[in-house]
């Protein structure tokens, strides 16, 4: 809408307004204001309607893990289908199939178990599937039955036909109980629309033992409260992958259920005795236990739909409560459904680009998966449950949590340090917080939900917190950020970092990825050492910028490999270069692992032989034959997951295909982060090669599809590569906005021909974050003939 | 001191003081300042030093079920050595040994396991025992060892010789470690004072696994921090008699340990793996599970002595810190154990009498025990946990727990109202609390810890409420009072209340104590009457005054005894009147429980067919023999608990003794009141018959101690007996006193020939609320004749 048609429809209807207050039409008046308060302009851009090219079922398939529920972004409730619930352990041992369903879901399933709200999205080992709940009609049934036969328990069949999945939106048709189960969410509340059919025995199942990676013991304690005939509230402690995880809920129907009961499924129970003056399996309001199972029954009439408000809250039954009052009052589903989706595609429109219509779905749903992590963990009234388990309000920021941080130190955060750059302060705020928290005085690991599970190497936090330093988003105290990267890295009982210290590398006796951490705190020693240059501390710079070089203590000359050192100062002998386990390495063998070293390219091509050898190995890297017996060790991932032996399923390499950049071969950069886009990202189920590992295989796709990666966080600087969009635009929080042009960009046309900041050509192979900030004009010229 | 003299003594300081600071020399003025204040009279009448006569040991043998420990008056912490710490269950059957350990501690025992900081007093099933520790030296044990052999474990051997114990004050020497352990308290903090010998072995064990009734799986989850060197804090959440129960705690250690560890006792730890990034056996400060013991080691130099401040909190950590730094802050154990021995001492000095050396243990043991039940559950910021789960502020009153109702609400609430209105106000208010909070809309039955556990029959509440307003205590809301009682009353689902609100009794097919309810049930039923009536509630009077009388209903003419009735009307055939189990009753049989009409003694005498009559039944209930087949039924007492077939150490005949007046046999009453204050209260360590009951025996004591007793709390009579004091002063709350004599009373001379209230008359053998708490003299004129 021109400014003049606004401004002059704005004056009519000002008039309009003023006849009709003084002719004491109030209704007709009211209405002209709200009309004329619609046309006032709301953002500085206009918003397209790009939730369509959001495909949740994206990466649901094989190896993503992805889950295809509803969430807002950054949501604390996922509610999402769960298509199983397996045990983590069989008749004593780890029951390998559990992995399929880190995300609840898989793709390939035929029945549905019910709906649970809390979900990783992308993980390789899980948790999480709070609070099933599962419409059924007919008799009742308290079990989950099987996947055989879900008739035999309260599951049912469905198929994809009847499935339909939007961003904050999933619905389906429980076909053994024809009902249709729709599912939205505020940033706390579930939202569940069960249309029944007419029934004198409808059911809802609150299934309370259910949970991802379940197990016998893994719940600690059950508490519900009946409080009326429309309103549950109670709590679940889990002891899982989360050592101790509590999640208190508020539970509420649009119409009341006729009558309620539960079954305790504990093993034993000492004092129920005591408890027999009640019949407590039906109509009793006060449960408790270990494992426990409830229904709740209606008589529905045709088509009658029942909405199920589910909130949650780390803290308490109250806070569950005010927080499902303050998102979601009301029963209006569709609302809440249109405000979810408004969310999204406010976020969606911070980038706005045009490609082929696969691109944009690639690229949207890709930016749908990398704005879920990290989760929001505050209440509404701002407190939430910190690592030392006492209740915390979080003054001035919002508090995150599930923070996979071996994964999105990568490029998740810096992503978001761009496109969200207050998220990103809040985040770091989080991080800060938990340590503050920390009887070790540790940064987070692998934290969720007030714990830290320690999974995977390196201390990347420092590598979060250094990246918002250098490049200003950080807006806290940063001498004490500093400070607690500093004790972290120092914390000499955790994971060989004693050794570490003493000798520059963790002996392989010592440690089974010894290479692994050694590299990796060697890269965020570095990043603690850049953010104390930025602060002035030369001291901690020196100590950092020396320890930042111990990724030299695991290289062997001799074979031109990363490989294990013993206390000794020796070479592991025994040593397979294509194989991972055992050899010092995680989710990665020393081909991968051999590279990095993303703080310090330049030295790295120096001691692996100079920029020819190096090129030459990277060509055999992503030419290269892995055979079957080493595949199998790299963890996560499908066999569409390798290129070569270039594992991109996992993490440790994603920057590799960057540094052809450093060998003077910058064209294949080019090409090989093109091969990856194509090879590894797809519009289908089964469109994610590995873990989508909270965002970070997506955010690596929204990176090199815009031209540009972050190689080294902690650095200011991107390494450019080949844009795979036509032109995006970056609308900034600044308010800035950076356009990117991809002239003559086609699947031919990949090679950087020339790269124009606001018209300056840009020399060398990078763009420094100053540069996309402060907006303008990128321009990549491109071209089909290698340079 | 004279008045005159104090005076003299005043003017002469003021004089030197003023002296004293013109010349400057402070420090002596300061010093006499503080003697003018120690001059300045504190209380309106002056403090007897009575916590000479408190003896703790007095029913810590056989069946009083009493502990030794320190606590202060209604304190939240009850700080006590265990002397075993047996499992419930053995070989998957309750283990009857269990019952023995229902305190903790057991007099006939040789071994101590620890101190624990929470403990019942009296009670007949239990709980609690939270957070023990140990001083231990030498090599460190991590088991707590067996009764045979304490070497084997933590244990120790110790000797009563070596045992001193007084009203807030404990100590003994552990044998096996040549360590002096002693203990005091504050409201919510447990001190420990250890006197180690020179030792580099020292240690502290805190073990988190132990707890009364304790088994395999009672332990929920345990959650600890070290926060620094000398400080502790945590949590531990068990399900036992109380279904979910979390107790937080600070510790704090005057002494730096060296160094600490712990170890881990669970069966499974599924993700023990993850977590091996760490050695988390030693100094590792971030421990949680469910059964874990840990250790402080120290070194120490000989009779170094190590304080600990143990504080709890039902709600977090960090009230736990803050009640610990409100109540005792620094080290010195000696003022805080003054301090908790000046506390005992003004409680006790609430009545003064004048009686035989032994006659005053008795009753001031009998006060202490009588003053340690309800207690306090709310944190110094007012904080408390509540029945629902949630955190609770108590705006105005101090909350309560442990409410042992089907004992107390005989003659311990009923001593409140006279002694400590103020606090039963609150005890009262605390109940109500629990009924705003409880989903069942029920006023607590046997509640503790934010539990109910339905313990025992009846629903007491209301007898505890009713006493409370009839006798103006209670100063809150009394409308919402009756009408908590009044839904309490009518929860249909509870025990038989449906079968007994449609037909009048409880059908003895559907409820295992069908009378001992249905007569329970009738009697506070005519609480809430009376409670209506005094608030104008006809509508309510009308319905609860018939409801009362519903013990006509379990009468059965025929035999003239209380009797199981079916539900088609007819009496239980195989019924044998001396029998207590499946007869319908708990605790007592029909001989003792057919006299349980406290509200209307005139009615059941005459359907019992007349004074004549019921008086003979009377004497034979005192004087028949008991068989040991139907003795062994009656639980909770030693042999020594009844006298005849009347159970003294059971409650349901507590008032029976005073049913003589009502046949025209006063003298009888005086009689029996007199034995049974002589056979059932010794100053030995297995001085008490039957279980104290949270202070119920011992609230007997006194009431019959000083000449009267409420055989039915709800009214405002008490029955007269036979006082056995020589003079009793009465302190009361509003500042009046009431001064008992009992003119000539000895050993002989137990009958009353008279009773002058303020030198009038009094007729008839009670005497009213109203005239107790106006004070003046109530005047026994005893004699040896039977009148």
């Amino acid at each position: 809408m021109k400014i003049f048609y606004r401004l002059g429809l704005l004056f009519f209807m000002v008039i309009m307004a003023g006849i009709l207050f003084l002719r004491r039409l109030r209704s007709l008046f009211l209405f002209s204001v709200l009309f004329l308060l619609a046309l006032l302009p709301k953002r500085t851009y206009a918003q397209q309607a790009l939730v369509k090219y959001v495909k949740p079922i994206i990466g649901t398939q094989k190896m993503g893990h992805t889950y295809p529920g509803a969430t807002v972004p950054f949501g604390a409730v996922q509610l999402s289908p769960d298509t199983d619930t397996l045990s983590y352990e069989m008749n004593g041992k780890y029951n390998g199939d559990v992995y399929k369903y880190c995300a609840g879901y898989k793709y390939e399933d035929k029945t549905i178990v019910g709906f649970s709200h809390t979900h990783f999205s992308g993980t390789g080992h899980s948790d999480l599937g709070d609070f099933l709940v599962m419409p059924t009609q007919g008799r009742l049934k308290l079990n989950p039955g099987t996947a055989d036969n879900p008739g035999s328990g309260f599951r049912s069949g469905f198929s994809h036909a009847n499935e339909h999945i939007e961003a904050g939106y999933y619905r389906v048709k429980l076909d053994d109980h024809q009902i249709m189960a729709e599912l939205t969410a505020t940033e706390r509340v579930g939202l569940h629309r069960y249309t029944f059919p007419k029934s004198e025995d409808s059911h809802v199942v609150l299934d309370l033992m259910s949970g991802i990676y379940n197990y016998e013991d893994k719940n600690v304690w059950t508490f519900v409260r009946v409080v009326n005939d429309t309103l549950v509230t109670g709590y679940r402690q889990t002891n899982g992958w989360a050592r101790t995880r509590t999640v208190y809920f508020a539970m509420s129907f649009s119409k009341p259920f006729k009558g309620y009961g539960q079954k305790n499924f504990d093993k034993t129970q000492v004092y129920k005795g005591f408890w027999r003056k009640f019949d407590q399996t039906r109509n009793f309001p006060d449960i408790a236990g270990k494992r426990i199972r409830m229904y709740f029954d209606f008589t529905t009439t045709d088509e009658e739909q029942v909405v199920i408000k589910f909130a949650l809250s780390p803290v308490s039954q109250e806070n569950a409560l005010e927080n499902m009052r303050s998102e979601a009052p009301g029963w209006d589903f569709d609302r809440i459904k249109a405000k979810a989706q408004a969310k999204w595609n406010t976020e969606l429109n911070k980038i706005v680009i045009d490609a082929s219509e696969d691109d944009k779905i690639n690229f949207y749903t890709a930016m749908y998966h990398a704005f879920i992590n990290p989760t929001n963990y505050t209440d509404v009234n701002t407190e939430y449950k910190g690592l030392d388990q006492n209740v915390h309000k979080a003054n001035g920021f919002t508090n995150y949590t599930t923070f996979s941080l071996w994964d999105t130190y990568r490029a998740l955060h810096p992503f978001l340090n761009i496109m969200q750059p207050s998220r990103n302060n809040d985040i770091v705020k989080s991080m800060l917080a938990h340590y503050d928290q920390s009887t070790l005085k540790m940064l987070p690991i692998w934290s969720h939900y007030a714990n830290d599970n320690w999974c995977m190497s390196g201390y990347h936090s420092v590598s979060v917190i250094a990246d918002a330093v250098v490049k200003g988003v950080y807006n806290g105290n940063a001498a004490r950020a500093l400070e607690a990267c500093v004790t972290t890295a120092n914390r000499r009982s955790y994971e060989g970092i004693g050794d570490y210290i003493d000798k520059g590398y963790i002996p392989a006796e010592n440690n089974r990825t010894s290479v692994s951490n050694t590299l990796e705190y060697a890269y965020d020693d570095w990043c603690i050492a850049q953010m104390a240059k930025k602060l002035g501390r030369e001291d901690v710079y020196s100590t950092f910028i020396k320890r930042a070089a111990n990724w030299r203590n695991v290289f062997d000359a001799r074979i031109g490999f990363m490989r294990p050192r013993l206390a000794d100062g020796s070479f592991k002998k025994d040593f397979d270069a294509l194989s991972t386990h055992d050899q010092g390495f995680i989710e990665g063998n020393t081909w991968n692992y051999s590279f990095f070293v993303p703080h310090d390219p330049k030295a790295m091509i120096e001691v692996m032989g100079g920029a020819k050898r190096v090129a030459a190995r990277l060509d055999s890297l992503f030419t290269m034959h892995l055979p079957d017996e080493f595949f199998a060790e790299t963890e996560d991932i499908t066999r569409e997951g390798i290129i070569g032996g270039y594992v991109h399923g996992n993490e440790p390499a994603h920057h590799v295909a960057y540094l052809y950049n450093w060998v003077g071969q910058p064209w294949k950069t080019q090409e090989r982060v093109r091969m990856i886009l194509k090879m590894q990202y797809k519009p289908t189920p089964d469109g994610l090669g590995g873990n989508d590992d909270c965002g970070q295989m997506s955010a690596w796709y929204m990176f090199s599809s815009l031209g540009f990666y972050p190689v080294s966080p902690g650095s200011d600087e991107y390494a450019l590569g080949s844009p795979a969009v036509n032109t995006a635009v970056l609308n900034l929080e600044n308010g800035k906005k950076l356009t990117i042009e991809a002239v003559n960009q086609s699947d031919k046309h990949i090679y950087v021909a020339k790269v124009l900041l606001n018209g300056r050509l840009l020399k060398g192979h990078t763009i420094r974050h100053a540069d996309i900030i402060d907006g303008g004009v990128l321009r990549f010229v491109m071209t089909d003939k290698i340079r």
